[in-house]
């Protein structure tokens, strides 16, 4: 049998890290020092400086900001989305920050499958209806859905973050869809483990 | 913030198991014994005897023979397919059987996010590309997609398998879907972590 | 003109009845004895004989049973649900079922074009939309859809078994599009000429 | 158990033949004459005579004329595209038709489950394929599904015949939809036995 | 860079008016006299004079009748029915008359877009609803359907009109595209530029 | 008849312009210098100035540098990929700027009604079907998508801005969507009338 070698990271090829500006590095450089190793996404992107600082200046408005959903929740939205676009890349290495920063370690999985049948709660069930419609089928959204979204508590800040999130990240989806970006091994396993606690 | 609670194993009810029929339970005794817990299938199932039995002589006759797929390629179907149905449950179960099989972390969620993202052979590639088709556009499978298979060097009994295993796991998805059904915690986390070597 | 040849019955080839075993053979003489003719689907799956056994096994469990649904009803959900899966050879075997059973020449042709024209009661349109969406949108299944069958009047016991010959005709579908199982003559005729009544 | 009504032939009320233009009820007799009983569609259009008159002029114009397709081709489009558009009533009505002028008791319940199990020729089967596209994808119709219909020997005379049969009957189909129009049940057996030869 | 050569009026070769019947002709001319040119249309359709006759009877039946529908909501619809469709000749055709007949250089551009974003009283908005689901899904027509045109002060034969402009040009649509119609230059910005008023 | 009134620019409240910080305030006065108006999307993001930044340097990162695609061809993606995504505000403001760039009043109607009829080279072709692909179907891009670009002679970067811009704009269609954006009313003329010459 012939073992099917791993694919690589991108369809593109990557650049040399000493022939990318010196801000770029720098984000990768902090990256790596902080989760240990560079997500594949940041490579993938540094070919492309200006928007590769666009891209995470974006990102880190919407999903780094306080406000009424939590970074857990940001990153619930961005599983169920990226889900409804079959995008591996996001699935994968947002799977593991959704078992972070919710310190659980089934939820990931729940969403990428059936976010209907998440352990939620109803207003995160509202959140996540609300994002996919926004995902898969945007222009029928309507008065009724944020109507739906403020029953359930949601300020219009909250409804603007939500929308913005599902845009955001079906950019990104179709992005790693088309670069076929590969997530680091890391982050399967992430999330999944209890950390044993210091003695 | 309401915790949520985690939702039951299935919407029906779960039959005592001291009122299954005597071989209903050995089964589900066994696989207790190997698997050291009992898949909720085996539980969501045991409401309906006759339906028990027919429901695991099928799966039997598929995915435990011999022939020219493995046991780790039946459940690489069985990943694909339930994925193109939003099967949380068969997502889950089969995907850790993926990586037992396979000896492979990672294949599961390849397969379960974007099945042509997968580290697979172009032959293993060819039979996930019919498998879903026999699950989501059945209707349209032509004398061509049979071709392609023999030019991958499918036998015919390996061309009924796998059409047979996405058409069997179209009914356990939509089964699962319907009931509900949970998969187990225990899942989510098998074949992730490589056993330590025995010193 | 050339005249189009009739499609063989499988695109596997059948097996010889001398080499299948007893047990499947007897099936097979039995049901040519009551039906006067053997439907095209033992003559396919007789090549399997496992999965022949555990398929009618499962068939038999959702079909012939006692309980809520009438044999006629069940037989409509069948063709409705075969339908929304292009079933050529389910729509026609079985659409003679429910002329049969249902006395009534008219109700399959009904049921396989549109099931939302055919002539039912309130009670088996609810019955109907429950499996359709079942076969196309298992995932989509949620409490409301339980709590409308519930207030026709069906028990759970009802609703699973609505769910199941959905999700089993699911497989079936699949089976005989893939094989491109090809209906017996007999069965297009069949329950539309109402019989002369002896003298 | 409630026994249901059978549906009304149109939501919308019937003219009384006694206001009837004088050509409109000429038309409905004539009809009645040759097949021995009235259509639903000419009792449900004859609400709207101007409409009544350009509908079967239009319909005559494409389906009585000479030329490369046969009568039978012509229905065996209807039929097809009709399915394709879920149409209750033309399915019903000219899957009759089919039968009648291809005297093939099969052929049209064949081509309403699903054309591509059809017992046709090569020719036929291109020109069905044309058909329903042109019914459910005509936006992507291309050159090169004209040129796939020249290789099988089609005039551009018959390429528009197909096409705007294909687009006539997507017309009537919505009408039928949208009034629930009813077939007559007259239409279920003709075509389905033999008629005795005289002695 | 190669300019791209616009393309032709039709798939099909169009006939010289010379051999054309003296009543079609006579329309042509007509048309022409009116709108300062002839739209494509009546080319591409003159090829067959009793079609030609058919459609233009039908589509007179319909537009310029009286009623409860004004002349630019009859042409609303098809704008947005058309875009459904992704037809191209429609779209730019029927959107000028909107701007025409409506005094509105914006609504077209609004209803081809995203109906539902168009500037329109909640009881067009239910009109165009019924319209486009006519178009894309008739077979799920049902009762509620009614009943919401109804509470928006339709009568049954304002209803009888969406559903057969909607069904029209959905036979329209397909010829249009099948044929690949061009819509005339002469199109896209009438109604665009107010008319200067005469001093 | 009561008059429709025109929708507002958007569902979320705008900022008032001394409230937003200079340099979001700076780029919509230079934007108003140069186009004699604001377009509204800048008025809609400036209410998260952080996000507007992000926006507008990832849209001028790809749409206005240099490289083998011209302005008008950027433009020309994200017409024919808004229409998928039925994203009238995208639809009306950059049909404007195809029309502008290209100096083609005809192009922008043909690309959102259906790109492929719009007047174009093979290439600029080959450039919308993969950049709609990427906007309706990502996770199905495969390899021989790049090769059939290759052939018609674009470059990896050229690819990878095609790409890009398809994402990006899926992206600003459904922030659009989401916030029911309204088109400034000047877009809708834009580059429909030649300009008169100088004397």
């Amino acid at each position: 049998m012939t073992q099917p070698k791993p694919a690589a990271i991108s369809r593109f090829s990557l650049p040399h890290l000493e022939d990318v500006p010196a801000d770029v590095r720098e984000r990768i450089v902090a990256v790596q020092e902080k989760a240990g190793f560079v997500p594949n996404v940041f490579l993938v992107l540094a070919r492309r400086p200006d928007e590769f600082r666009a891209f995470f200046a974006y990102h880190d408005a919407l999903m780094l900001k306080e406000g009424g959903l939590s970074k857990g929740e940001r990153e619930m939205i961005v599983v169920a989305t990226s889900a409804a676009n079959d995008c591996h890349y996001c699935i994968v290495a947002h799977g593991a920050l959704v078992r972070v920063y919710e310190k659980n370690p089934l939820l990931a999985d729940q969403l990428s499958s059936n976010w209907r049948r998440a352990d939620v709660t109803p207003r995160q069930r509202a959140m996540l209806e609300f994002a996919v419609k926004v995902a898969v089928r945007s222009a029928e959204i309507e008065d009724a859905d944020f109507a739906r979204l403020r029953e359930q508590g949601f300020s219009d800040e909250d409804t603007w973050d939500i929308a913005s999130i599902a845009a955001f990240f079906g950019m990104s989806n179709r992005i790693a869809n088309a670069t076929a970006m590969r997530p680091n091994d890391e982050f399967y396993l992430m999330g999944r483990v209890p950390r044993p606690r210091p003695a």
